[in-house]
Parts: structure tokens; sequence; C-alpha cells
């Protein structure tokens, strides 16, 4: 090939998993796979109607560049509903951005120079790692548990790294959420050592029971880049988040962001701007928060039911999209895929969440996709693909 | 502020330019600034039936997460439409992106190093650098005339540079189309001295009386990569842009795109699917290139009757948008705006369009955005702000 390569780009490889995943695609196949929402959840009537109105009112604005700002209606919605969870945030220090992921792109460019360290969880969120690696970051993996990061850990990692990133409800892929005394915790570590977090929060409106504890930016919000998206609570297909940014930093991830993609479509931003307003989200989450809370518990009842004798562990998530599962010692959940497959349900292994390191017996599990009929059917096809391959 | 800033952000800044033209946004001033293409061009209604048939028929598709890689339907229109123009191209070889904004940056990823040679044209589009700037290549400014780069100086800077970006159809900023010879000149440099090409194509359909020549990429399939948009043939308020890329490389710009925002929303490549069946664009361009050819003549008649007796040159666009004056020599274009602005009147100086040694006399004026009576006024306003800041 005539192209000589950056080298960054030699880094770029499709994912093994993403491949064996393929496979999942086929008709057939009961899919624990997937990081999408449900589809019974995207508002479709109140998009058409919002559609409609945008054009047939606003047309010419809706269909012309805009701001790389971001349509000033958004960005006061998400201040005014990030006022609500307790942060003090004004229009002016929100970015709308395509989708979430690319709130992670513009961190990278604005904050990562080669080598720089950058701290995660163990496991992290494997969009955030792709978003991270193509500005060659040394990436440093902080012991975990239920709660999320161990702040002594957190402490003894904490110098000359740029941030900590950090998406502490219902995180993908293991579900589990910071807990308050964990959040408190880690705050206390950041500000001694000075350590920016990034925190990203997809799902924290997907609760089951109840709100999750404070975000961390609220807890320091000159240090903290905050990460939202609209693809969980309308729909993801309409690629729209935002980066709430302290005052000194926002200029540097506009211009960014300016040169990224010039802006966020000026359509989608006036098209979900109609839908949100009037209240519509806070009539709208709720029907999410039942839906994915009932599909939880069939997943969690089909475990305890299909995996009895098995040693096999799982977590009980208190909202969002997914649980994490961990297979009898010995077990890699990359070479059970492909048989679980032949038995028609798919996984992803953890292996491809973990920085450095993997725990191979560890797999995510999405619970939205599926019906609850199929969640029984599926969860039985594992248990009994691993007690065909259990190990000796 | 707590964060360190990557060495690349220290780089980004607000171009003074874009600060003086803040003012040009107040009303009453009649802007030629602008890079907006008109309005009056955007298919509001096809747009709404679109939507409302999309959300309909297939509205849980159109609102989930998809393939990077973009809509097959939007892919095959693309590989097809390029046929027409000479271009043997596969649908698997086109990558759907957020604009072409969005290629230039998936572009500047994969093939620039730190320190990394590029060459540009004299003067360049300025959303090029800044997609390649954060990338921090050495950018090199090849000589150029009214017919794009010359072939000599190109030969002489090509050894190891990692590409020359062209935009050979009525380029921004100035409105200038690369000739036959020039193309067969410059694709024997490249070919013989294996420099990448990467060509952006935003105007090319928008010719007034024939379609420009055949693209670089015709000619050089295998070591070009060609950046194309719906931005100006159908409306930039979508973000939909694509690059074509030979096999070999695509799958690096795919894991860039990944990384970048996952994929470009799709809700809108579905409605612009939608919009594009039945030969659209074939009855709609057409109207579009009207419209623009009869706004350039106006502003090449005022620029005749009111530049009168001063030293001022311009070109005469073939298509596109822009066209490129020169004040008296002397002159500088960034000290005369804020006179002009006072007058009523704005544009772009030139200034921020070259790499490097900027042509400090020059301007870029649109045609589109204006009514022909604004022209004339705008035109006339401009004229009496030179006359009264001639150099002595």
């Amino acid at each position: 090939m005539s192209f000589t390569l950056a080298q960054r780009a030699h880094k770029m490889n499709p994912s093994v998993i993403r491949e064996i995943l393929k496979v999942t695609e086929r008709p057939g196949i009961i899919s624990f796979a997937g990081g999408l929402p449900s589809p019974d959840t995207f508002p479709i009537e109140a998009m058409r109607i919002a559609s409609e109105r945008v054009l047939t009112q606003d047309g010419r604005a809706a269909l012309q560049y805009a701001a790389s700002e971001g349509l000033p209606a958004l960005r006061e919605w998400v201040a005014q509903d990030l006022h609500k969870q307790g942060m003090a945030v004004s229009p002016d220090q929100v970015l709308i951005t395509t989708g979430s992921q690319q709130g992670l792109d513009l961190v990278a460019k604005v904050l990562i120079d080669a080598g720089s360290k950058i701290l995660v969880e163990t496991p992290t969120y494997l969009g955030a790692l792709q978003a991270f690696m193509p500005m060659e970051p040394h990436v440093v993996s902080v012991d975990s548990d239920d709660e999320g990061v161990l702040p002594d850990d957190l402490q003894t990692k904490a110098a000359d790294a740029r941030f900590i990133y950090l998406l502490p409800n219902f995180q993908n892929p293991t579900g589990r959420t910071m807990s308050e005394a964990r959040r408190a915790a880690v705050a206390q570590v950041a500000q001694k050592s000075g350590l920016p977090l990034i925190e990203d929060n997809p799902y924290g409106d997907l609760w089951f029971d109840q709100a999750p504890a404070t975000s961390l930016s609220a807890r320091l919000p000159d240090q903290s880049l905050y990460l939202g998206s609209f693809s969980k609570i309308l729909a993801p297909g309409l690629r729209l988040g935002y980066v709430v940014a302290p005052r000194a930093l926002y200029p540097k991830l506009l211009q960014a962001k300016q040169a990224a993609d010039l802006h966020t479509p000026s359509f989608n931003q006036r098209v979900v701007a109609e839908v949100l307003k009037d209240g519509f989200i806070d009539r709208h989450v709720p029907t999410i928060r039942a839906l994915y809370k009932r599909q939880c518990e069939a997943m969690l009842e089909a475990l305890t039911r299909e995996m009895a004798g098995l040693d096999v562990q799982w977590n009980r998530p208190a909202g969002g999209m997914f649980l994490w599962a961990k297979l009898p010692a010995g077990m890699d959940a990359v070479q059970l895929l492909p048989h679980a497959v032949d038995k028609g349900v798919a996984f992803v292994p953890g292996a491809a969440f973990y920085a450095a390191a993997p725990v191979q017996e560890t797999l995510r599990l999405s619970f939205v996709t599926s019906t609850t009929e199929q969640i029984r059917t599926g969860v039985a096809a594992l248990a009994q693909t691993i007690r065909e391959h259990l190990p000796r």
C-alpha cells in the first residue's frame, strides 16, 4: 500500500471478540451480548411528531450549519436536568457531542499525550479504551471491587496521572454502582492528589428502586469532566450526548469538537429539544426503569434456577442494562463462547474489558433486549454449556 | 486549573478571524463571510416526508445503534453515484462519516504522526488544517496558481510527505478549479513519487455550465482517499459525508471511526437514503446550480461596476460558493474588515487560509446566502470601504 500509517494506526485492529460476536447476529441466537438498549423503549411517536414540527416550523435552521457548542435550548435543558441531581452547571459549560463516545474522543485529544498515564477501573468500558488509545496513553488499571475503584490503590497510582476514567452508575460492563462511602473516599483521594476525574454517566437514570448517590462531579466540580448521553433515555440512533466542563477547560474541548465534526447534527438537536419540552422525560424514563427492572429480575431468577449446583457467581445490579458473572475457576469465557453459540446463546467474555490482566472466568450479560421467555431459554442454554465444559 | 493539557491542546486557540466574524452575525450586516449553503436550496418538504416514512415504517432500526461502516443503502447510493463520475468504487469501500469534516479527522488519526510532513494547497481549506493540527503534522504549503498546485513545486516537496490534501473543484477558499491538464500533471507526479492523495470534493456537483474534469481518485484509485458530502447538495445540518478508501486502508479508518463516535446517526442516514430514492438528486441539484450561477453572476457584475478605478482583482468561478479577490497592493484584508463591518458588509480575510506566509491582500467572498439585491448593496459598500482606506 502506498500509504504510510501513523504509529497509532498500527495498534488499531479489529477486536477478536467483535469478530466472534458477528456470529451472534444470525437469526435464532438469543443474545445477551449486545450493548443496545431495548427498542421497545424508543419514543418513536414523540420523535415523529417532533420531526414534523421542527421541519414545518423551523426547517431552514434545522438543516443549516450551527454552532459547535450545540443548540442553546438543549444546553439549557441539560444544565437544568443536572441541577436536579445536585450539580451546579451553567448552560455555557455544556458541549453537545455526537454521542458520548465523541466526548471520550475529545477528552483524549485535549488531555492525553503519547505516554501519558491515565487510570481506569478494573474492568472498564471498552469504548473508552478505544477512544483513548489513538492518543497513545499508558493505561493503568486501578484495583476495584463491587463498589468501584479501591481508594488505597487509587492513592498509590494517582501521582502524575492525567485523569481517572470512572463510570460510577450501573457500570458497563459489570453493572456495579459506586456506594456513597466509596464516592466520598474517591473524591477525597482525587482532591488531595489533584487527580482530575472523567465521570461517564450514560446509565444513571436507569435505576430500579432508588436513584444512585450524588455524582463525583458534584463533589469536585473544578476538577471533573462529566459525560452524559441521550442514548439510553431516548434513543442511541440519534447520537446525542454531552460533556460538562469547567470553564477553564471548555474552550479547548470546543476547539477539538469543531475540528472533529464542526457540530452535532442540528436537525437531531432540534428534534430532541422538541421532544424534551413539557417534561417528557419525567413520564418516559420511569417506563424504561420498570421494563429493565422486570428483565433483570427475570435473569436473576433464571440464573438462580439454572446455575444451581454450578460454581457460577453473579451480581445483583441496582439499575442499568448489564450484570456480571463469573464461571467456575479455571474456565475461560472466550473459549466457552463458541460452544454457547452452538447452543443458541451469546454473551461478551469479560476479558475484553480489562486494560491489563483479564480475569478469564468473567462475562457480561445484557438483560434488556431479550424477552423474559428468551432470558429463561438463554440462561438454561448457557448453564447447559457450562455443565458440558466444566474443568475436570 | 487541575487539568494538565496535552501538548496539542496548547495549540488549539480560537481563531482571531472567527472572533471578528461573530460581529458579522448581527442583524443588518450583509455577510459574504459565511461558508453556509443557501437555505433556499434545502429540500425541507422531501425531508419531512422521508422522516415521517422512516419513523413510521422503520422507527426501531432508525433509532437504534448501527454499524460503524454506515447504512448499506446509503453506501450503495454513494458507490453508484461515483460510478457515474468514472470512479470504480464498491460499496464496501465507502465509510459514512458525520460530515466530511469527520473524514478529515479520521485521515489525520490514521495517517499523521507528530512531525509528519503533509502537503496542502496555497491557500487551503481552513477546516482541514484544523482537523489535521491535533495530530501535530509539519504542514508544507505547495505553490499554486489559478489552476491549483504547481507540479514542479509538488515534485520538489513530495519526498517523505504522508499525503497532499487537495480540493480540486471550486475550492474553498478560492473558488478555483484544477484544469484537466493540471490534474494529469499532478497525478503523474503523485504516481512517480508514490505520494498519496487526499481528495476533498464537497462542491463538485455545484458546477454552472459544465461538470469539472474527472477526479484525481479515478486516476490513482489505489493511492487516493476521496471525501464527499451531502452538505451542499442536500443540507449541512444533517452532518452526512463519506470517505472512499482503498481496501487496504479501509479497516484502519473504520476503527478510527468507531472510536470517534461509534457511527453516524442512523436516523439521518435512513432519512437521506429515503430522500435519495428515485433520482431525487438529479431533479434537485440542477436547481442549486441555477441559483448559485445567478448569484455568482450578480456578484461579478457588481464587482465590475463598483470596483471600477480601484486596483482590485477577482476570479470567475466555474461553480461552487466562493470567489477570491485581491485588494490593491499593500492593503491588509484583516485590517479592512472592521471598517467594512462598520459600513454593513463582511467577508473572510484570506490570511486565514494560508498554512504559511499569508497574502494579506486576499479575501474570500461567498455569493450564495445573500440576495442579488444584497449582493449589489454589499459590494458597493465594500468598494466604498476600500476607497476610503487606500494606501497612500
